[in-house]
């Protein structure tokens, strides 16, 4: 497997992506953006992109906060992801920068084109949908599902999984309800798994670092929400 | 593979079920009981238990009904229907019998046991789950979530995979919601799958033919809970 350092451009900001690939596959193959947790590129989401190449996929961990920036502290990371969660143009330009990017290279198939995300990073994928970007699905693992500006039919394409953990505190049954509502009006093809005594982040060993309550990795749900990913990924390929 | 009637006894009612299995395998294999809709032991159902034989379980379509009665119309079966949905001890038993059974056939491994079920026999399965049996797990396909008599904590040990569709008249979100509250208070590990644009009886392509409005057929939603389903099976045999 091939891992590098890719450099893309959101306007005057510079982003510092992380590619993952089996360069010893022939052939245009599907790309998936991985879009990290709020801390930024991280290990955790260089993981998960490396085990996508292993899948066979073009994998490209994204840079949200520029520059590879990654913040150790929640605090630090909250304040950085402020513009980019405080006004959806932001989000969707950072968003759809990373997709032209992976769209442009020559291993990927542009027509086959998924986005993935953990925590801000489900969120991101999400915004990427509602934009109307031509992806064939997003998956959110703990993502948060609220949003400033609603899908709506026509323009939201992608096929939606997300995978939520029934005690995660910042993404309740409120706003699962809430995000049911409207992506049934934007008339999207929507699945939601909800995991039993799962919390926030339960995809990252490291979770409970944060020592914020609710916050945990959960082996089951990683794994189960993993195999449901590769599922969906089967379908839409 | 192989097919056979196999009858079995709940008290005074003659039990007729339909066994499928790979007879070529040796050992011991997992089982899978397999619960029919409403209308009692029919292709449906059958079929399904000869998809299970196929991934290598040894597969007991049950007979609800006893004789292996088939109700042709939605009304006749739900009158048939009536003594066992109206008491959890009749439901129990029925499944007790159908659980005993299989665990006894010489290619079980009867440490590995699941049932699944569709539309009534969902409600079925996860009866006896509630009534604590040794299951390793028990998926439901639209089935009624309701119960009598909830779950208990220490009592019930099946893991609990529900497929359900979003658009399901006989199991709305509310029910949805209750049955979360139910095995959240019994310490049930769970998880619930919500498909968009689907109603009930989605795994039946003869669904319609009952004339139900929201009863319908979705080739979507049936083909990912059955790859939900085999997921699920590989995570707990």
């Amino acid at each position: 497997m091939k891992t590098e350092t890719i450099e893309y451009k959101d306007g005057a900001t510079t982003l510092r992506g992380f590619l993952a690939y089996d360069e010893k596959a022939s052939g245009k193959r599907p790309g998936v953006i991985v879009m990290p947790e709020v801390y930024g590129l991280n290990d955790h989401a260089r993981g998960k992109a490396q085990k996508l190449a292993e899948l066979g996929y073009v994998a490209l961990a994204g840079d949200p906060h520029g520059n590879g920036a990654v913040h150790n502290s929640l605090q630090d990371a909250m304040q950085a992801a402020g513009p980019l969660m405080g006004d959806p143009n932001n989000a969707r330009n950072r968003m759809k920068a990373t997709f032209d990017k992976l769209a442009s290279l020559s291993q990927v198939d542009s027509s086959r084109i998924a986005s993935i995300g953990f925590c801000m990073g489900g969120t991101l994928s999400l915004e990427l949908a509602r934009a109307g970007a031509p992806l064939r699905g997003v998956v959110s693992f703990h993502g948060g599902l609220q949003t400033q500006r609603p899908a709506e039919p026509g323009v939201l394409k992608a096929k939606l999984l997300v995978c939520t953990g029934a005690d995660d505190p910042f993404v309740p049954a409120a706003q699962v309800n809430g995000f049911i509502e409207e992506v049934n009006k934007a008339k999207a093809d929507w699945q939601v798994i909800i995991y039993s005594g799962t919390g926030h982040s339960f995809t990252n060993p490291d979770a409970s670092k944060a020592g914020v309550p609710g916050v945990a990795y959960n082996k089951a749900a990683d794994e189960r929400s993993w195999a449901a990913m590769a599922s969906f990924f089967k379908e839409i390929f």
